[in-house]
């Protein structure tokens, strides 16, 4: 599997998941699918889908399309979804309890298997058979468990603090919902989920 | 402002708003602020920012940057920000009641005036001063408050029909919470809040 530039590679990448899912609504009603199928529902060119998928190896063939199951399995191997990844949340006020709902889809391949706060009132309880600990603990738990990615429910004010301890305790991927720029070292993803960046691309355009 | 050509300028919109975010975290801080600071924090080059917002704009000086205030102003109109838009929300389980609680954050520019669900265990409530309507009611209300934004939290398997019928209602920009893709007309917009999929993308670097 090339990676290329990382500019470049970025954007490819983004688009994977989006063909991946794409690819799961069609899984059952048919078995191949062309690129300009993909194309037209994505909003993009299927010269644009070919040049994309080609870059991770040959999995089309010309004028017969895509094996749906066969791409598929290869994304999910590209991706490294073929596991299921086990998480940590950190912060568990309104944001966070409804990621912990959120996360409860089965089979997504992502898993929270522990929550962190400071609260005491939290610290203790279990919900949905998640237990929520004391953050003092994230350490210990983070090391033990092989733990590598966090997602963050934390004020904007104390993302970047919290961000660095999990960093510091081996975390090597986040995804924070708090809408506050953080700043990772090399080797380190951050993803945001900014749904007032959505709709503020939404009503550009309105 | 010019409107590219829309492929080349979905991805430069796309970076408007995390261009805003860190400004409005310098702001009050700083007066100015040059392209490679921006840069350096988003993870792009000091050109690709300046090429990004000349595109809109002679925002800075050459040698001076950009003065925070002032381009903030210029994105928040670029963006259409500059005022509050009003939206519904549509389907009140987990994700929805996650997402109504979201946007009680102040000054985030979006409102959402109205819940509507078709379980009538939920309709007639009120949660955080905002009412939760029947489904059936959602045209007459679209119309007559010229609603223009939909938030969707419904199952993957029915967003493209509620989506259908909002935009036959008069609906313009649809920001969805299902993982599931929605095809919709030329002048409608969409976004997808999608986790997996974010996560999809740190775990390819894992």
């Amino acid at each position: 599997m090339p990676k290329n530039d990382r500019l470049t590679s970025d954007i490819v990448i983004s688009r994977l998941p989006q063909y991946l899912r794409t690819l799961r609504q069609f899984r059952g009603s048919k078995k191949t699918i062309i690129s300009k199928e993909l194309a037209d529902i994505l909003g993009y060119t299927a010269a644009q889908v070919r040049k994309d998928l080609s870059q991770f190896g040959e999995f089309g063939k010309q004028g017969k399309g895509y094996n749906i199951e066969y791409l598929i399995e290869q994304l999910e191997e590209i991706l490294q979804i073929n596991r299921v990844w086990k998480m940590i949340l950190i912060g568990f006020g309104n944001v966070g309890h409804g990621i912990l709902n959120y996360y409860r889809t089965p089979d997504a391949g992502f898993e929270i298997v522990s929550v962190f706060d400071i609260d005491p009132e939290l610290i203790g309880r279990e919900v949905h058979g998640v237990p929520i600990r004391p953050m003092n603990e994230a350490k210990t738990f983070i090391q033990d468990h092989h733990i590598r990615i966090a997602l963050l429910a934390v004020p904007g004010s104390e993302a970047q603090n919290v961000a660095n301890q999990l960093i510091d305790y081996g975390i090597k991927g986040i995804l924070t919902y708090a809408a506050q720029n953080i700043v990772v070292p090399e080797g380190v993803q951050i993803q945001y989920i900014d749904p007032i960046s959505s709709l503020q691309r939404i009503t550009y355009y309105l």
